[in-house]
């Protein structure tokens, strides 16, 4: 798919990345893939997230809003230090006394690490949007599942120059949980409205099977597992460059993974599945600035209308 | 001011949390102060936000959104790990190769510490939702200063059962850089409009003069000397009880001190000076639920008006 140089996409993101801070809507933080956002920026996320929702309005999803933090007991029920151990976030913190205070504004002055006199807090970082619901259904799903309708700020460490791949970033997410049957038709139902909405602000995605980044050598055999299955869709379009599509959009199929970390159960007694589409917002905003230039006032008639702006 | 036992202070957080829960506005995580929000808590904090902005629509401040996590090194800039280490939260990871993962697997598997084998990262939470605007301001301000209107989440590591002491949480904020005039002009400007505003909304707050919650007996005289110089008010209310009020919005001077910090200057050659209003949007939308009941179809019809509700 991809017949580009490291060296010649890298200059492509760097590219991209300049024309963004030079009309103000990314603000560079000093840190690579951290930003601040233009009021510009923020405004067609909003109204991104608000076309979804009138899209999502018949599905009656229950609304959940979850911060960026998560408990570190809830993180670690999942396999998610197994398989990503390399996008954690783990959050720690000073919980000494004045003299510890003391040694680590000395360790500090000195040059040393003085990270290690903290301590690790009751939290991590959320790595992915729907990680926070699932302890919240344990038990017994009423009949005919749950939708849940979930947006957050997740966390990923990995810092690089391309504008699309922030440490921190918003995910808008539609979990379903119920039977296998139930999440499998979820997932390529929301396919299909992703696409089309998508599709409806001008975004030409390419419907593609993919794999999530799995850490190591036995990662890479999940990778080929999670594609032979055919669990894990993603909706891309060129962003940076049309050369390296990136994926915007991704639409996973759990099996019953969560189910059985959370014991969560369908109203027949099996374990539950999962499936989520989750809108990758802040790409969705880098494609539409991409593909119809840097101010929305100028963009064509149909997406201003979509988005109503 | 306040005259009750910490059992019963206690009692009645715990109480307040309870009902809040049980409505299912506040989701628990099993971390104290750590809580997903319902749909309808949300709508609220956004309707609060917009009557926030319809106000200050004529300062036409510049917009600008960080995230919740900041550059560590503009983190280290600011006197945060001096003054409120307790509070702090560093983000670390995981940066090994795949023996190094066993390792920490192994160890994790034997419950020992395995946040030992974790790397600092580049970034800490946010603390305060002005911290990463200093460092985009280095340098000569434009004749007049800036304002400029910010909202993140921040964090601080306050486990507790007060459903207003969250441990991450939205500040929206308006920050002013100028001169040491043009600041306290804006913090008390803006401190008859955040009482007007929150009036409207039926919040009778009453304004305090406060001190922010140093480290350790040094933290205690910097606190006096803070409420001495009047640097710092507060908007108070009952919130989970009526007997010790709760800041709902606090109004502070930093005089030239991040001026200093991040070497931002005004066009006359001094040191800036910093000034904010903060609202505390959580903590707005609990004292209205606590105020006008948990149904906003049913609070009074100006409060609905004035959030176009």
């Amino acid at each position: 798919m991809c017949c580009l140089s490291t060296e010649t996409l890298t200059a492509s993101y760097q590219a991209y990345l300049d024309e963004l801070t030079a009309a103000g809507l990314l603000i560079p933080s000093g840190v690579k893939g951290l930003y601040g956002h233009s009021g510009v920026f923020e405004g067609v996320i909003e109204r991104f997230e608000q076309a979804v929702t009138r899209r999502a309005v018949s599905y009656k999803a229950e609304v959940m809003r979850f911060p960026a933090i998560m408990s570190r007991q809830t993180y670690l029920k999942t396999s998610h230090i197994e398989n990503f151990p390399d996008l954690m976030g783990s959050v720690q913190s000073f919980m000494g006394n004045e003299r510890d205070h003391a040694r680590l504004l000395q360790k500090r002055h000195q040059g040393d690490d003085w990270t290690r006199d903290l301590e690790p807090t009751e939290v991590m970082m959320t790595p992915a949007a729907c990680y926070p619901l699932y302890p919240t259904a344990t038990g017994t799903l009423p009949e005919g599942g749950r939708i849940v309708d979930l947006r957050s700020f997740v966390f990923r460490h990995e810092p690089s120059v391309d504008p699309c791949r922030m440490q921190i970033f918003r995910q808008r997410e539609f979990v379903r949980l119920g039977t296998a049957e139930e999440a499998v038709i979820h997932r390529d139902h929301w396919l299909e409205v992703g696409e089309e909405v998508l599709n409806s602000v001008g975004l030409n995605v390419e419907r593609v099977v993919a794999n999530d980044p799995f850490f190591g050598r036995g990662g890479r055999m999940m990778a080929a597992t999670q594609k032979e299955q055919i669990l894990k869709y993603e909706l891309v379009i060129g962003v940076a460059t049309t050369e390296k599509p990136t994926a915007i959009t991704s639409c996973n199929c759990h099996l019953d993974h969560f189910g059985h970390a959370f014991d969560i159960k369908t109203a027949d007694g099996g374990y539950a599945h999962s499936a989520c589409i989750g809108f990758g917002l802040e790409r969705i905003a880098l494609a539409l600035f991409k593909t119809h230039g840097f101010d929305p006032d100028q963009w064509p008639a149909s997406v201003k209308n979509v988005l109503a702006l």
